[in-house]
């Protein structure tokens, strides 16, 4: 596995492989990698020639009260774990190379980018949307592969790549889950063992409507009404949002059927977490 | 020359360019082509093994107020002239299927779209950027082509491709005139006689104030002064901006020194007309 700093070599390595008519696959993530990561990097070692995955911490997507600072940074653990799952170039661009002083450019990408998260962190998805796009004309990968986990971020990405026409083709992979139901994410590292106990709700409360639903439940106040309960009956009392909304738009539905997604973000402690799972009637 | 109208088909088509290793070049236009464009055309034709050009009159560069529906689309003339440059493709895509109706992306680029242009045309900027990106995911050139008569337009366009590491090159090419000095331009096409007449007053005012530079003034309040006077001369009294601005920033420049760009926007009846040229002391 090589590392690549820079973006011009890392093109043309790229290039060499295109030029064999290799299908590069593409894992772009923020490091601090866990399960959920590296089943998205089997699934591109599977599917394609060469994987490159990046490891970038993107300034763009963190409010200014946010945790871009304190974000879990630890390379050498993730190059070991990557190199391990053989991925042939691992992409660490400097946040100056990527975001230099000058850098001015944004990519909004309409309605979907702002119902639940982006409701509550303004900018974020024009942050994720404007680096993404930057990453795809660097890597030019043929796939690219996004976790379930973070949904409206995998349909911010689905519009970008349709909208602007890349000739990329998103995979997205079902979130990786604990033993005990809670959601992988970079952030169960800032929990105490108090708070990781109370994480749980998160997943226990997508169960629990999910279950509603399959009884025959359909009205999404009810559920809801229900899910934030057992939520705060574990302590977890800053909700950002708790919704029942339609996979496609995100908009909250008046009543369920067909398919919805139980949708979650919650603060445990300092940390602020999301779960989510789609449920079909 | 073939005439292409799916995007799907042009990108296959240039992929199996790119396997063999040619370089594409590529002409974005707006069709109702002339000299400019040619000029563009035949650049390309010389520096690439394949050339694009596209015809596509972008609704959203277009104010709600403003020339869409009227903008000159000529076609079978076009076909023509680009056909006699040994244009390899041509891509003519219909507006459903640039910009169908669920179409919500948008690209901005920052401070240089502000000024000039930008500020008697908003939003006209993020309608080119947009759409250049969409047109550059599609054909994937190494080279594209744009005039310098739209400069403001080659900026937006260099900080797109920078900002957002398209792997492509920008050649800017030098404006083309009518023998008596007229920027060629696909609007000159509205212009009566008389018009036509008062039009030639926005290249002798950029003559005028080259004219005043080279021969010592250095401030440009004096100069413009004197450019808009030789216009309302023409009466040419409806004037957007006439300014002296630093051709890197396009802000206007206090005092004259190194390079800056002379640039006028202004009214002939119901036509806007552009004009700039960068003068070096």
């Amino acid at each position: 596995m090589q590392v690549i700093r820079s973006p011009i070599r890392l093109r043309s390595l790229v290039r060499r492989y295109k030029m064999r008519g290799e299908k590069v696959g593409f894992v772009p993530t923020m490091g601090a990698l866990h399960e959920g990561h590296l089943t998205l990097v089997r699934r591109a070692r599977r599917e394609c020639d060469q994987v490159v995955v990046s490891i970038f911490v993107n300034p763009l997507q963190f409010g200014p009260r946010e945790d871009y600072r304190r974000y879990p940074r630890v390379f050498s653990q993730d190059r070991a774990l990557l190199q391990k799952e053989k991925v042939d170039l691992l992409f660490f661009p400097s946040a100056k190379t990527m975001v230099p002083g000058r850098f001015c450019a944004s990519v909004d990408v309409g309605p979907v980018a702002e119902p639940l998260c982006g409701k509550f962190r303004p900018g974020h998805f024009r942050g994720v949307a404007t680096v993404c796009a930057k990453l795809f004309n660097i890597v030019q990968p043929e796939l690219v592969y996004f976790g379930q986990k973070d949904y409206q971020q995998t349909k911010v990405i689905a519009e970008l790549l349709r909208d602007l026409d890349f000739d990329i083709q998103m995979k997205v992979i079902p979130t990786v889950r604990e033993k005990d139901g809670l959601a992988m994410s970079s952030r169960n590292r800032y929990l105490s063992d108090e708070e990781r106990k109370k994480a749980l709700s998160l997943s226990q409360a997508l169960i629990f409507g999910k279950k509603r639903i399959r009884d025959g439940e359909r009205d999404p106040k009810k559920i809801l009404l229900h899910m934030r309960a057992l939520l705060r009956e574990n302590e977890v009392r800053r909700m950002d949002y708790v919704s029942v909304v339609d996979p496609e738009t995100l908009k909250p539905v008046p009543r369920i059927r067909g398919i919805v997604l139980l949708a979650i973000a919650a603060w445990v402690g300092k940390t602020r977490l999301i779960d989510n799972c789609l449920v079909r009637v």
